[in-house]
């Protein structure tokens, strides 16, 4: 959340990068608080319609904090990863057509200069000095017909470490209302206050940074975490409440 | 996982759209499977260490699928949302700049076009074309200058019910274990066995979609998945051992 103000302010400095990195980072910290908030939220309020014991929520809540925030820090860095391996791949396929096919890869360039607006005679001389250079042409196809930017590879392991820490400080907020209160029926009323507050605070400054209606964003978000405990309390009832 | 082989084979059809489509859909599915393979495992090997009621483990399993699941769909819905947005917002303000400070917009398109390769005297031909025509204009800047693609309103709820699904199924792999063994430890262990082989397949078939070597991705998968269980059983044994 360091550069929230990107997408809604006119900004001085309009590299593409620029754009990337910050909602890059943003996305990273919306993706672990959302589910932090709500998973472990809905976990807890599931089992708290389940057992009698507040020492069993604060277990599986802990659990399920440690296991989700591995698994999601884990699953950024592969994505990640993922991302840069799949650069890689289309850009040997891309020097193999241009080396191998380079008759259809000279049509690709006419064509996507016909498709931004360029008339005919300015293609012919852009088709000729975009092709003369084979790695500038590779570049010139990976950027403008795949779309693909080269992906940063720090980051994977950013992404990682902002997922997870978004994800357990998250989870920490629900749970602690059951540290702090003496049976699973009170910890859920007050656990339930507090991330609510919070899926409304964040749907309100989430919204905002994206341009979007902050209420309504708050309340969608609350409305998601409502579902989901509604969702867990009912099936873990269901199942193990005549336990 | 449709369309597996878009990133190893030479496609016949090139068209963006084509890779995007497919590695949105399998990025989908790899998430999903990702979390729904490791979450609810851990969390299960977590309270297995800790509780000594089977029905406990599948009770907090299920409300763990379940929350994680409408967690995990929502938010892939509302990311396809943001992007959609996110997209609005730019073009609004490219829209504007446009309007408001042609000059600087216009030594923007020859700064792109300068980095593509082309001489001052093409360049000068382009500006002119591509500029001609404001929407034309605006359409460029969004597209090659911050190199967005105008997003698919329709991916956001695909996206939702991909990643959803592709959760439950995962989560509900590991859980099946303790449905049929009567103590958590006899469920651990079938669990451990099944997920893990689970992990492996899927880690082995996830690296060879995207061309990496799959034996290497195969064991990576496997390691996530124990890692993240074994620090939920250290944590849940931790604080919940003595109950």
């Amino acid at each position: 959340m360091t550069e929230p103000t990107t997408t809604t302010e006119l900004p001085r400095d309009l590299h593409p990068e620029h754009h990337m990195t910050s909602s890059a980072m943003l996305q990273d910290i919306v993706i672990g608080l959302s589910d932090g908030l709500t998973v472990p939220f809905a976990l807890a309020a599931g089992l708290s319609g389940a057992v009698a014991s507040s020492g069993l929520v604060i277990t599986a809540g802990l659990a399920e904090i440690v296991a989700g925030s591995i698994a999601m820090g884990l699953g950024g860095y592969l994505a990640g990863r993922t991302e840069v391996e799949h650069y890689e791949a289309e850009q040997t396929r891309e020097r193999r057509e241009v080396r191998e096919v380079p008759d259809i890869e000279r049509a690709e360039v006419d064509e996507l200069l016909a498709d931004m607006g360029l008339s005919a005679e300015t293609r012919r001389l852009a088709v000729a000095e975009l092709t003369a250079d084979p790695e500038q042409w590779v570049k010139f196809m990976m950027k403008y017909e795949l779309g693909l930017e080269e992906p940063d590879p720090r980051q994977a392991p950013k992404s990682a470490v902002t997922i997870s820490s978004a994800y357990a400080v998250g989870g920490l907020i629900p749970l602690s209302a059951y540290f702090v209160t003496s049976t699973p029926a009170q910890g859920l009323v007050w656990s339930a206050a507090i991330t609510l507050v919070c899926l409304l605070v964040f749907g309100y400054f989430k919204s905002r940074m994206t341009g979007q209606p902050p209420v309504a964003g708050a309340l969608k978000m609350a409305v998601v975490g409502a579902l989901a405990a509604a969702a867990a309390f009912g099936i873990a009832r269901a199942v193990g409440g005549g336990r």
